[in-house]
């Protein structure tokens, strides 16, 4: 049994792993962090842990936080981790951010992307991307994991393989992506208001979001050269939930059966990702509220390019699931510990 | 470990059994019965399934399902459940019937508000109405549970203590209910429709609704008399939940302390059902995809009513929830195993 | 041609107005006041008015604006009006306050229930309660016009004939009240937040809502007595409609022919009020965009009880449209110009 | 005033219709064809136009209903104007079909895509493609308006003039399209009930929508050559309302001034499209009930892309108003008689 400490808990990705890791057999919480909340309950925040939370919120002492628990999960905007994180928190607990703090290895381009100075860069080199399907191995031996961001969670699981393969030219890459509210954060903000993104959808963030160069690094390793992408997230009237719908120019003529296998080949002993059958096109609903993420693909003979499409859980893989899983690998669990959820539908 | 068989797995109180036995560690699923889908793939009629469920949908025999399984849930149209029922298969298993046949002593009274003639009135007497916080005894002792309805789950519990406690006058009582869509099935119908359903909301069956004369039965318990409400139900849309809220005069000058008091001596210990803290409504985000019922009050001094309110999820308290609460008690195993479900937020 | 200028432009009434005096041939916006916006062009703000409206917005200066137009319309917050409205300006222009300062003739009953000092008391006498129906006349030769509020728009509307035509008795009345989300507002606030609304129904401002005071005078003039409600609103997730559903307790033995004769005599003659054929129950899609009340009723000999029910657009008859029709009488134009809307389907 | 029919009156693009058409001054409805619900009163399909249409559904003779009116509107299924249509019929009324029957120039193609034989392919030479913007003169002197597809229409229109100025690559062109539940008819299906379209997003008809060849004919003419494109469309949790995000890779190095310029050019005398100010994303809210389509783009030069955004209400501009629009340049009434609809927000 481990002691957790959550940092920014009373966001929807914070409320979320609180879901979670009250799940989780082997996990109690010990610190809600929420410095918007000081001591008001959890449970007032979040009516629906009545009766199963008791704790009250507290500070976001990261330092205090090291020696009480025995990993810390920073739900937080982009910036805080990287200003709270020291060497000597570091050598006494796990540290698995949800930011974007430690997720991109050159520091210029995390600090152009996010307009912001980076505080700790010289943790960056150490810090794990947390995409276990793809760096599991190397997850087990960190001591910062930095949680993948959830558009470049999907996108990334979605192309990877034939990226990877040689299949698909990398300078053709476009990813069309379309997102529940859920991400947009729990802020007070006119745009977000029920009546602004109800009966309504948009792009946003067009050749711009910050997104972009964190999915153009993972798949440049597939590819084994620096890419360059088109990214479009776009605002979707729901809750929860991502679909990708990525395009890209086949580089020899491939069969359905051909792809197939190399989806297989990467994922088919992997617990939470599913190629889905041939035709089946993902639906987020399939997978919400769990640390899923569909997979499928379609080859356009006519333009010779592929569609490839993936769907997920925005909160759970996108965010608190794949921290759950990263904190498994972390210390030695079973990887799907607390994270054996069966999508809810409807 | 027991085994059990589904009749009507395909519907959304089927689906949603599935997804909870699933997470039940003391039950196997032996039988997906689905008349509309023989043959099919459980996992292609829910895609949510893909990977987690490999069987196929079966036939509803009931007869060999007896020799196969220790409890069947049927989750069919009324009058299906009446129909296959016989002395033989009781004897063998238990039957938990999500439908309505069983729930109402008076025959006459079910054959009018439900408009069919009942197949077996002779298994009426015996069956137990499984409001588990209510009957809990007589439910471990059953062969044949009647699960109760959605809104009566919802309503009885909200209003109980009250109606017990003397507090209430039974002749003023009217529930206004308002419901998610699923408790409307998956059946395929205009009236049913995204684009009829989105951004609108209506009463229907007003004055007429099937589930009046089942929780007019169950207050009228309370009560010591035969009552009669006025229970108007609403669409609403959204996909789980029911709130009611429920208009009563009260028969004494009473505090806030008094009814909440009430409310504590019948709940207290209940696992799940929640008495909400002063001043706070239920809300059916707040219980979604878990067994829980919230329920609060408001005395109105003004009029000296008192406004009673209680929200659930419609598809687990109010059908595959319950019905593995009765599961659990009449195979004695702890009454929230497999139920101890996080509500999601949001 | 008349010139209209609107305090409070940029809310969700206000741009409602903005939307329907677009239409009215009869009227020029001149005055596109919002202090939160001062200077930015109004399709900044709402774009769907982008190469339609060419205005800034302006300060919510009532005495420049009296000069300048024939009619204001003040769509602010509560107590604005009041603190801005003089003798003078009243002997300029025609003012038409949508919030709800001059609806209450007791003074005493606005201070207690909106917790606030009222500035101008001395206008309230002379205010006249634009619920057109009922007070035609009286409308048409006022200077200030308190623009009924969305909630005692379709209450009254609804029960209004049987309490004048003593079918139903006073001391049982009982609305409870279905609001689509625009009528909380365009205030940045967690609680409209998307993911807080969608998916969830609550109850709030139980037995403490400011409407009832105001749905309680007006009822009571039908009744000729001081009466007693309760008023229950929720918060539906939907962008527009509102729907009440209201119960009281028949005086006598009526019909069905006997209680839709006593609508039909209050209402045939009314453009915007539709009494619905016998068992066809209100939806607010049906009204969707337009100025239209449709109610219905629904006899139940079991309880003795009459069920009324009205549905319409908070923000057209219930806001916007109603102080449109409220404005032709008050000119002398046509009642229905402008508001000949087609409820628009999905 | 001309007298109009309309065959397929009770579908979603029929019901638009018929608004659009009553509020249009020169138009009288003289027919309101619908084979599922003959004899039924059209209010009582559609309750919205209770007391405002009065007339009964009647069925699809369009020889009989030839002689009665001036101008017939087919709002059916693929196949069926097709199978109705003769040389007598189109001497003597206009008649605009809503169908693909006459859309595409090539019949094999027609008859490829959509699965069906054409019935009367001797017509479809002389039928015009009612994008008015871009075929206006055509229009006018037409007997047959084929009235373009929903996502044709968004598509041809956003694109159109970056491909007729030679700014971008034809071969390079794939639009991701996302559009409301309406575009998916009225027909009760599972797949489009409320449970399954609402909290969900997907692709559907992903490398084999009917609509592909269209957009890739119209395209194909901007392009002054035959080009292929990938098109995906997905369903959104939405009522109304389709945008499309298209990709394409420049020509040369552009500046925004210069795109812009482009645009300005081809819209800016345009009644119905509006080409938004930089950095202003098309949304569908800011159209919805409109005759709109808002374009607008973004230079990536990261990757040497434009990123093309269009937004528009599929049931207006994308059916029933592109309609009237068409039978207003038909009559040589003004453009935009009955279509000076001021878009709903919220």
């Amino acid at each position: 049994m481990i002691k957790a400490g959550i940092i920014g808990a009373t966001g929807y990705a914070g409320g979320e792993l609180v879901r979670l890791l009250l799940g989780h057999k082997e996990v109690e919480i010990a610190w809600y962090g929420s410095r918007s909340y000081i001591d008001k309950k959890y449970s007032q925040v979040y009516q629906n842990m009545f009766q199963i939370v008791d704790a009250k919120c507290m500070d976001d002492n990261m330092q205090e936080l090291a020696d009480q628990v025995d990993v810390i999960f920073t739900a937080t905007p982009q910036g805080l981790c990287a200003s709270l994180v020291t060497e000597e928190i570091l050598s006494k607990v796990k540290v698995i951010d949800l930011s974007a703090d430690f997720r991109i290895k050159d520091v210029k381009t995390y600090e152009e992307w996010y307009n912001i100075s980076h505080k700790t860069p010289q943790f960056i080199g150490e810090a794990v991307y947390g995409l276990c399907e793809i760096n599991r191995e190397a997850v087990k031996a960190a001591r910062l994991i930095a949680n993948p961001g959830c558009y470049p969670t999907c996108s990334t699981l979605s192309i990877y393989p034939l990226l990877k393969e040689g299949l698909i030219d990398p300078a053709t890459i476009i990813i069309d992506a379309k997102s529940g509210t859920s991400g947009a954060g729990r802020g007070a903000k006119v745009d977000n208001l029920y009546c602004e993104v109800n009966e309504n959808i948009k792009a946003y963030g067009v050749a711009s979001h910050r997104h972009t160069p964190e999915i153009e690094e993972q798949l440049g390793y597939a590819a084994g050269e620096e890419i360059r992408i088109n990214f479009t997230p776009h605002l979707v009237p729901m809750n929860r939930g991502i679909l990708i719908t990525a395009y890209a120019s086949l580089k020899k003529d491939v069969s359905y059966e051909e792809v197939k296998a190399v989806y297989d080949k990467y994922y088919e002993n992997e617990c939470f990702v599913r190629v889905l059958d041939q035709d089946v096109c993902p639906q987020t609903k399939w997978v919400e509220g769990s640390n899923y993420v569909d997979v499928n693909f379609k080859i356009d003979k006519r333009t010779n390019r592929i569609i490839m499409m993936g769907a997920m859980d925005n909160l759970v893989k996108g965010a608190a699931g794949q921290a759950v899983q990263n904190m498994n690998l972390l210390f030695g669990f079973d990887e799907t510990m607390g994270l054996q959820l069966v999508p809810m539908f409807p």
